[in-house]
């Protein structure tokens, strides 16, 4: 069996090089060859015979993606994208600027033919299972025959890279009536109940963390807004809680007695501490993960991609979408 | 002075009419005069000597608007919208039906002159201050033009009622910068820059629950799932680390210590313990308490509805929008 080639993109995010090659060092198997992605003399001290491709730019964390697009084509991110579009790896990481990202994605790796729009996958944790969150932010404004593709694209991903058999479908809105919800939604509502997927319907958004479906669907805005939301509300909820405990000496030896169950629950359902974003419809397979990666976090998104790779989810993503293509009216 | 009339559905919510009769006898003061709309028989032995005004009907709480507006125009809460409509009370008070509440108030009170689409205002509780977000449902799709309204109307909100002085105004969306965001938040943008608010640029999500601004502006599905993805989360979070904490022994003693911390942060952050929804832009103060209202907090509703009316909300919202109007091109 040959191994699955991940390009790494050494260079991005906020943690030193050190971190991302350490990770790649670790994900490295005798299913997965990682690659890593930028300059070489940054890379080579600590690469311990990892293959390393020369990149000499580097795109930083707060850079426009138009202009990463346009001046930034050396970098180690768009090298990387580059190696998996051109056939030289099936799977890319990147710990940097998620919009160049996308830029870089759509650019060097290109969309599937029958793509109207990539999307971001976003594993959410959540009492009673992980659910994917698709669109998380690629397509602030989208159409329902887009939303439709994000269904197709979230449950291959659901099923692929997550494991879960045969999974659920559901629209996120404000209200479970198929007629509630902006037009977007009521008009993707019929489409999604037309395919093969296995739709339960609209959910509302109370439901998210609560495991409302294996796999949620919504616009790239209402997503974004919903994940950093969740975000938000679980740190400020929990840093409010530490401070209103450590105001009182019963608070601070009750807050001392919770500490590891609150920490493992923050583990368990912040969406901040999983694995990152997956860029889905492109030729290849792209995975975003956090600026702040560990080289744990870096592993696993290594491995993840590979996976990814190797169970052929661009290819069950690009036969899925023929199909639904083939089987739609007009 | 004369007392300000707050028209009263008893009828409407999840708890029988006692409840609700109790909480407007206990907002009954030398400046508010409820008045309470239902059937006779039910409250008559309860009223107190508050005036009450026959209704036969009773909208029931998962009844659809439509059929509501259709064939309930004599229930208590359409007569007592009317109450406000016909000039016979300054406010209306209901913990029924949100969505009957707003074609009520569209049917019996009707929207002022200048004003595209009635928004609902919700006091939003935050570390930092109250905020107000708007639109929280009535409008499902917008247009920027509306969005503009939205942050007029939620600004005399936070003034006159929150007592916030020259409120700040945020509009909700997935980065800072102005060229992030759906075309909806894109074209808003420049028209809150460009009017008179204190309009302080955009805001991301996860800034909602650290006080964002004082007014937060977007559509009402981006309203409305942001609203019910905050209590969700909340909720879903403070029950897991409730059943973690049981989980162990000492995590139970520590769970009892720090109760009465957790109650409180409950308390102050969760945006389903706050006050309920007003409904701005109809030419009299429409407020929806909340289903499960108790007598405190309907007579909390009632105190907010009336001095809302004294100080002439409706007369603000007025006057701001007709300036708005004067200064707009085109």
């Amino acid at each position: 069996m040959t191994k699955v080639r991940v390009a790494v993109d050494a260079m991005g995010g906020d943690r030193p090089p050190e971190e991302i090659v350490a990770g790649a060092f670790a994900a490295r198997s005798d299913k997965v060859e990682p690659v890593l992605f930028g300059r070489r003399e940054a890379l080579e001290p600590h690469a311990q015979g990892l293959e390393i491709v020369h990149a000499e730019d580097v795109v930083a964390m707060d850079e426009k993606p138009s202009d990463a697009a346009r001046e930034k084509r050396n970098s180690s991110m768009f090298a990387a994208c580059r190696a998996v579009g051109e056939g030289d790896a099936q799977a890319v990481v990147s710990a940097g600027n998620t919009g160049a990202m996308l830029a870089a994605g759509l650019l060097e790796i290109r969309r599937l033919p029958d793509v109207h729009r990539p999307a971001i996958a976003v594993p959410l944790p959540s009492v009673g299972g992980t659910s994917v969150l698709i669109d998380a932010g690629a397509n602030a404004d989208a159409r329902p025959e887009h939303l439709l593709q994000f269904g197709h694209m979230g449950s291959v991903f659901a099923e692929e890279i997550l494991g879960i058999s045969s999974a659920s479908v559901a629209l996120l809105s404000i209200g479970e009536e198929p007629e509630k919800g902006n037009r977007l939604v009521r008009e993707t509502h019929p489409l999604l109940e037309a395919s093969h997927l296995d739709f339960v319907g609209n959910v509302e958004s109370r439901e998210l963390l609560a495991h409302a479906a294996d796999v949620v669907v919504c616009d790239g805005f209402t997503g974004n807004m919903a994940l950093k939301l969740m975000e938000g509300t679980i740190k400020t909820l929990l840093d409010e809680l530490r401070k209103e405990i450590v105001a009182s000496a019963r608070g601070k030896l009750g807050g001392l007695l919770i500490r590891p169950a609150a920490r493992g629950l923050r583990k368990r359902l912040d969406p901040d501490t999983y694995g990152g974003a997956y860029l889905l419809g492109l030729r290849g397979l792209s995975v975003i993960a956090h600026g702040n990666s560990s080289r744990t976090a870096i592993a696993n998104a290594i491995t993840l991609g590979a996976q990814g790779a190797a169970a052929n989810v661009v290819a069950r993503v690009a036969a899925r979408l023929e199909e639904e293509v083939a089987v739609a009216p007009g």
